[in-house]
C-alpha cells in the first residue's frame, strides 16, 4: 500500500546500546542496556529541533508510521506525529524510545539475565521514572542532542516530561505534560494493585518465570488490561459506545445474556495479552505508583519544580477520572507559584483518560500552536 | 457480653420453606425453596407495621443484632435498625431475608440439586430481581403480612424496593430506594463482568463445580471483591483513609514498597472469599446487570412506574460514582412525571457507594423522619 501523505511512512527502529554500567535508583547496576527507538523527521544543522515522545503504561517506541507495507495500523500516536500534523515532522526531529523494562525491544524482563542465561522475568530490577529519564538522556547524548525543543508525554509519559524538566533543566526547552499527575491517588494505586494481583494470581504466572517455562499468564494479564481499560474510559463515553446493547441472549429471562461491552472487554483483554508482557505490566504500574517527586521535598511541589527552566504546557480532559483535571490543576498551581512559564488547557472530551491518544480538534490545535511557539522561540526554520 | 441498649440483641434466623413449585423468570421451576430470614421488633395487631429490608450484592438476612453472646460484629445495617434507631424496632416489625440464590442459608448454588444430589454450583438457575420480589411476597404471605409499611433497600436492594412497588402495588405503602438506579450503565456492567471473569479465570473455579470438588476459587473471588470494593469507595474517601501511606518499603528506590491501600485491599479480598460463595457472586452481579424494568415498556420509565401506588423516598450520595446522583435523579424525574408521591435527598458524603451502609447523621435523620411520616400515615402506635 501507499502510506497516507501526512504519514511518516514506513519506519524501522534503531537500537541504542549503552555499554557502560548503569546504576538504577534501586541500587542495582545493569552492566549495559539497550533502548529500541524510532525517529521521524530530520535533525537540523543546529540540532535544535529534537522532540522526545515519552510513552505511557502500554505504549512503546512505535509512535508513528507503519512497520511494513501491509501494516494496516500505524503507531500509537500517528494522529499527532507526521508531516503537517500537530507534532510536525517537517519541522521537528521526533524521537520515541521504548522504556527500560519494556517488552518491545528495550532491555527488560524478557531480556536474558547475564547471571542466569535465562530471561530476567520477575527478577528484572525495579525501574522508576527517574531511571527512564536518565536512560533517555544517555540516548540523547548518543544522538548528539544537547537540548530538546520539547519533551512530550501523556499519563506516565507526562510524568517523564516533568521529571526531565527537574532532572535536566538545561536540556528541556518545553515540557508538554498531558493527562498526568504529580503523584497517584490511593484509588489509582488500588486499581494498579488489583491489576497486578490479577496477573500474579494466574497460575501461569509461575512467580514471574513464565517465559523460561514457555507459558504465559494470558488470563491474568487480560484481566489487568480490562481493569485498566474500563478506568481509562468514561461512564459517558461507554454509554455512547455500548449503552446496554446485547450481543446475545434474552434480558427478561436472563438466558445466555452477553452485553456488547462484555464481549468488547474480553476481546481487549485477549488482544493485549498477545502483545504485552506481564512482568513489564507490573513494572510499569509500579513506576506509576512510586512517582512522587515532591516527597523528597517535604511534599512541597512548588519547591520541587524550582530547578526547572523549561516552559510548560499542561493539558487535561474533562472526563478523565484516573488523571483528573484536578490533578493537572495541582501541577499548574505549583508551577505558577514557582514562577515558571506555564500554559494550560482543559479539553472537553467524552473519552476519559484515553482522550490523550485521540485527535480531538481543540487538543491537536493547542498542541500545534504551542509547538509553533517553540519553533519561534528557537528560530527553527523548516528543513 | 451485654448487647448495647439500642441493639435488637441476640438474634436467630428462621427458615421459610415454600413447598410448592416456583417458576423463575428464566422458565426453570424450583420444586421448592427456602429463604432464611431474621425479624426484629413485633408485628402489631393490625399487621400494619411490617418493614422489609432488601439486601445488596454481598448482604444477607443478618441485618441487625448479634448472632451469639461473643459476637463482636453486629448485622450489616445495625446502625439503622434497632430500638430508637432510624428504622425503629419499637415501632416496626422488621424482616430481612437472604435472597434466593444467596449463600447464607437460602436456596442457592450451595444447596443440593435434587436432580444430582450434589451442590447446584454454576447450574443454579439465573435469578432476576423480579424472582426475588416474588419469593419475598411468598414469605410475606406466610408471615400473614398483606401490606408492608415500607420496603427499604440500598443498591441492588433499592432495585428490589422499586420492583415491589411495580409488581405488588397494593402491598407497599412506602418504597425507600437508596443509592440505586433504574438500570446499570455500560461502565457498571463492565466492572461486574471483570469481577465475574476474575472468578471464572481462577482454576479452582472448576467451571463452577468447586463445592463438589471441595475446593474454592478464593483468589478469583478475592479479586472480584477488590474490584467491587474500590469502585464502591470514592477517590476522596480513599485519599482521606489511606493517602499514599506506606506499609513497608522505600519509595525512592522502589524496594519492597507496599502502600497501606494495597494491604487493606488484599485483606478485604481474602476475608470476603472466606464468607461468600463465588457462584452467588456471579448470580447477584448478573441480577444487577439484567435489571431494566423500563425495557419492556419501550424504555419509558414513566410508563413503567405507572402501576405503582407506593410513596417513594429516593436517596443518593454525592461521591457515589457507581450509582450516581444522576441515576437517582432519573428515578425521581420519572416518578414526578408519573405523578407519584416522591421525596428525595442528595446526601453529602465522602464514602462513595458504600455511604448507604454508613450512619451519616443527615441520612439517618431523613430516614427516621420519613418513616415517622409512614407511622402517621398508617396510624401505627408504639407496641
Amino acid at each position: 500500500m501507499n502510506t497516507p501523505v501526512d504519514s511518516v511512512g514506513i519506519v524501522a527502529p534503531d537500537v541504542f546500546r549503552h555499554e557502560a554500567p548503569f546504576e538504577l535508583q534501586c541500587g542495582t547496576v545493569l552492566e549495559h542496556f539497550e533502548l529500541i527507538y524510532e525517529t521521524y523527521g530530520a535533525l537540523n544543522a543546529t540540532r535544535s529541533n529534537a522532540v522526545l515522545i515519552c510513552h505511557a503504561l502500554s505504549g512503546n517506541h512505535h509512535a508513528a508510521g507503519y512497520t511494513h507495507v501491509d501494516d494496516r495500523k500505524p503507531g500509537w500516536w500517528d494522529s499527532c506525529i507526521g508531516p503537517g500534523k500537530a507534532i510536525d515532522t517537517d519541522q521537528f526531529y521526533v524521537i520515541s524510545a521504548n522504556n527500560l523494562g519494556g517488552c518491545h525491544g528495550s532491555t527488560g524482563p524478557l531480556s536474558l539475565n547475564p547471571t542466569t542465561g535465562k530471561p530476567y522475568g520477575a527478577d528484572f530490577p525495579t525501574v522508576v521514572v527517574k531511571d527512564w529519564v536518565d536512560s533517555q538522556a544517555l540516548l540523547a547524548d548518543a544522538l548528539g542532542i544537547q537540548k530538546f525543543a520539547a519533551i512530550i508525554g501523556g499519563s506516565l509519559g507526562g510524568m517523564q516530561a516533568m521529571q526531565w524538566a527537574m532532572s535536566y533543566p538545561e536540556r528541556v526547552h518545553a515540557a508538554v505534560v498531558i493527562a498526568a499527575a504529580a503523584k497517584l491517588s490511593a484509588q489509582n494505586i488500588a486499581f494498579n494493585e488489583i491489576a497486578r494481583q490479577a496477573i500474579t494470581a494466574d497460575t501461569n504466572f509461575a512467580d514471574g518465570s513464565y517465559a523460561s517455562a514457555d507459558i504465559s499468564p494470558d488470563k491474568g494479564l487480560g484481566l489487568a488490561r480490562m481493569i485498566g481499560h474500563v478506568t481509562y474510559l468514561s461512564d459517558d463515553g461507554m454509554h455512547e459506545k455500548f449503552g446496554r446493547e446485547l450481543k446475545s441472549g434474552d434480558l427478561d429471562s436472563g438466558a445466555g445474556v452477553e452485553f456488547q461491552v462484555e464481549s468488547y472487554l474480553r476481546h481487549q483483554g485477549q488482544a493485549f495479552a498477545q502483545r504485552f508482557d506481564a512482568n513489564t505490566y507490573i513494572l510499569m504500574t509500579k513506576a506509576l505508583d512510586f512517582f512522587d517527586p515532591a516527597r523528597e521535598n517535604d511534599n512541597d511541589l512548588v519547591h520541587t519544580f524550582a530547578p526547572a527552566q523549561a516552559k510548560f504546557l499542561i493539558l487535561s480532559f474533562t472526563t478523565d477520572w484516573r488523571f483528573s483535571v484536578a490533578r493537572s490543576k495541582e501541577i499548574v498551581d505549583a508551577l505558577i507559584t514557582a514562577r515558571k512559564n506555564v500554559a494550560s488547557a482543559i479539553i472537553t472530551s467524552d473519552h476519559g483518560h484515553d482522550s490523550f491518544l485521540i485527535p480531538l480538534p481543540r487538543y491537536t490545535e493547542i498542541l500545534r500552536a504551542y509547538l509553533g511557539r517553540v519553533l519561534d522561540d528557537l528560530d527553527i526554520l523548516p528543513i
